[in-house]
């Protein structure tokens, strides 16, 4: 029986803060970062995952996924919906650990990295790309995925048995236009709150004329500049193209409604992360005083519990998860079947690192097995870093292209992790 | 000008999994132990603090703690409240390590060990025992302590400084009688799920004997079991004696609430962590339903926007405070403010290493200077792991005393530190 002899963790740092790539209300100077892991099998190819962050902590984030490694390593390789399952279970629920979160934080990002590196693993070894090796599971290993503690007042097995059973049929169609057409993209390059106004049009002008029909702006630095930048950007692409908001968790409840009523003129689309991500009945006090401005959350959500009450309450009208946030794979199928069931598009968070690269496979097996659905769904394309990755995410025509590789597609190069290795690499020891 | 030169994290490990102290539905083995941070100055006495964990992962924490080190070392020794107000911002705002977070999990609680030594620290330079150095602040200054960001929508800093203000006239009168008749306690000795029925039954009435008029039980494992436990129980104190009981996050929400009516005869006065401590919509649907049984919870509630909430909603009856898990004394400073404006006792969680020699500190100076009062509010008492620390915790009567040593009281003893650190100290080593 094949196993797991081995679980190597990287600390890798792109120097992205010299560029202001990334600059938002909140996260002035990112330093897109890597905790990145390595499952290493005797028999095979090896898996890759990681946990993204944006600088310092990286290290205490790779000390989390360290953490882990007696519960890996000697382990059969999982490569079954079954086997995997177990392995999510068996990181989640750890008695001790659990005290860190439980299922939250670093902790649960640490989580996070190893099951999606398994997934990896268990892709590569089907042959197959992650998306279509979950699309071709049957429902019931795709419930079976699924941690339903603490769901079922919202969500039950049943349920989420019905909603994958109704999208069966359509399966091998939908699978087929993907690979085809692809998926909706939608671009935040332009709106980068470092950028000057003269960029913004520029870039702004230029990603509508490769295809997008939708972009967003970082907003919740000064009002003014908001006003004034988001004027520009809608004199730009004009009314047929959606303009989203994204505020990066920087206002309070009143202060978000009352500056957002102050950008309603240009038409935003939904406004990002208004106030705290912990904060569900103050998503739904925005929500009810801006509709039909749509409020769209998740890179900051912790886990599928606080997704279920922003679902419950009514607050989103766009579900953005994240692919390194929560527990991995497993976790964000609950989130994809909470979303269906309450009707929520899925329109994930990207860029980052590496994270344009995992999150199409979780919108595509969405499409194809889930909510079968791709309207008022997009997945975020910012253009940088994909170069350090041996699957990168492509985009073209405004669309993500279905990937065909093996995998979960989070391998970064080899000359990338010996480059970029924080803080011996020549990217950094040299500076 | 006095500095902070140094700051020392240990990994301190107690092996409490032997004899099944603490075990409960969720954490069945625990080895409490501390991630302990030692702020050292080069003038005067130094500030201890820690973060808590059961075992596992402590490593972690105290890697979270030392990530935190270049914003602390090389720091003037903050002994002021605009000083201690300025650090814990500056810790909680870092832009990068704030992705990790935020204001949660292993981050936020690394955080909190550190602003509750620079607490420690303050309060032993100005030779006060903590709640006694709180308590002498002006309203303005306790004010001033506390980050308002996400909380203007329940609290607002003009409404904080009139609930302090409405405190200010009595507090001589009840630092007074703190220091003559202590404080409420209340035990959870007899309680933990890992002992047999007569342990439990000899236990509570020894402790009620001692003088409590209320103890707590684990319950969640067997429904079977817990009937039969909590008729004993009841049967052993008779009806004077208040009997809380304790799920530990065991339930969904549907199940918490046929579990709790089941038990509902032998009169529970509170039932506590029914479900996810994220869940805050349930928290409100399993206190609707069970009233007038009480709702409590928060020891794993991660931050002040998730209390806003649970007191938003009506949820809590009892807010369970914890000195570990949130960002230290001042975000506690935010949460006693919320639980006085929306009229909720606060029931702070101890036990575990070191939680009822700090808690002690809180509620104390909650009841000089927030709330003036102690009616229907007691803290935890767990008598086990308090001849470590040089300033431990002491009931008498059914109540805690009035610390009177300079400091928070988190200083564990020398020989402690050297026999229980982890993986090299005697304790460890030799196992």
């Amino acid at each position: 029986m094949a196993r797991i002899v081995g679980m190597d963790v990287l600390d890798i740092r792109f120097p992205t803060s010299r560029d202001l790539d990334g600059s938002d209300a909140m996260n002035p100077d990112p330093d897109y970062s890597a905790a990145y892991v390595v499952l290493r099998t005797d028999d095979g190819p090896d898996g890759y995952g990681f946990a993204f962050t944006i600088g310092r902590g990286n290290d205490v984030q790779a000390a989390a996924i360290r953490a882990l490694a007696g519960m890996v390593v000697g382990r059969s390789t999982p490569d079954t919906a079954a086997g995997l399952a177990a392995l999510s279970r068996d990181l989640v629920g750890d008695s001790q650990l659990r005290w860190l979160g439980p299922e939250k934080g670093v902790a649960h990002m640490a989580v996070g990295a190893v099951v999606n590196a398994a997934w990896d693993l268990a892709a590569r070894r089907a042959e197959r790309p992650l998306w279509s090796f979950l699309a071709t599971l049957a429902p019931e290993e795709i419930v079976g995925l699924v941690d339903f503690r603490y769901l079922t007042d919202a969500l039950t097995e049943a349920e989420a048995l019905d909603i994958l059973r109704a999208a069966e049929p359509g399966r091998e169609e939908r699978s087929a236009h993907l690979r085809a057409a692809g998926y909706p993209a939608y671009s935040t390059s332009p709106g980068w709150l470092g950028y000057s106004d003269e960029k913004l049009v520029r870039l702004a002008k230029q990603v509508v004329a490769d295809g997008f029909d939708m972009i967003k702006l970082k907003v919740g630095g000064s009002l003014a500049d908001d006003v004034r930048r988001l004027r520009r950007a809608r004199e730009a692409v004009g009314d047929g193209v959606r303009i989203a908001v994204d505020a990066n968790q920087r206002w309070d409840v009143g202060p978000a409604i009352e500056w957002m009523r102050a950008l309603a003129p240009y038409d935003p689309y939904w406004i990002e992360e208004p106030t705290s991500p912990d904060d569900v009945l103050g998503h739904r006090t925005i929500a009810e005083a801006l509709a039909p401005i749509r409020v769209a959350t998740g890179e900051h959500v912790q886990n599928r519990v606080v997704f279920k009450q922003l679902l419950q309450t009514g607050a989103l009208s766009v579900l953005q998860l994240d692919a390194a946030r929560v527990g991995g794979v497993n976790e964000n199928v609950a989130i994809l079947l909470l979303a269906a069931k309450f009707g929520v598009p899925v329109c994930p968070h990207a860029g980052g690192v590496g994270l344009c690269e995992l999150v199409r496979h979780l919108s595509m097996f969405d499409y194809v097995a889930v909510s079968g659905s791709d309207e008022d769904r997009a997945i975020e394309w910012v253009d940088h870093l994909h170069e350090h990755f041996t699957d990168p995410a492509v985009v073209r025509g405004g669309r993500y292209l279905a990937p065909d590789q093996p995998g979960f597609s989070a391998r970064i190069r080899d000359e990338s992790l010996e480059w970029y290795a924080y803080p011996d690499g020549p990217q950094w020891s040299s500076r």
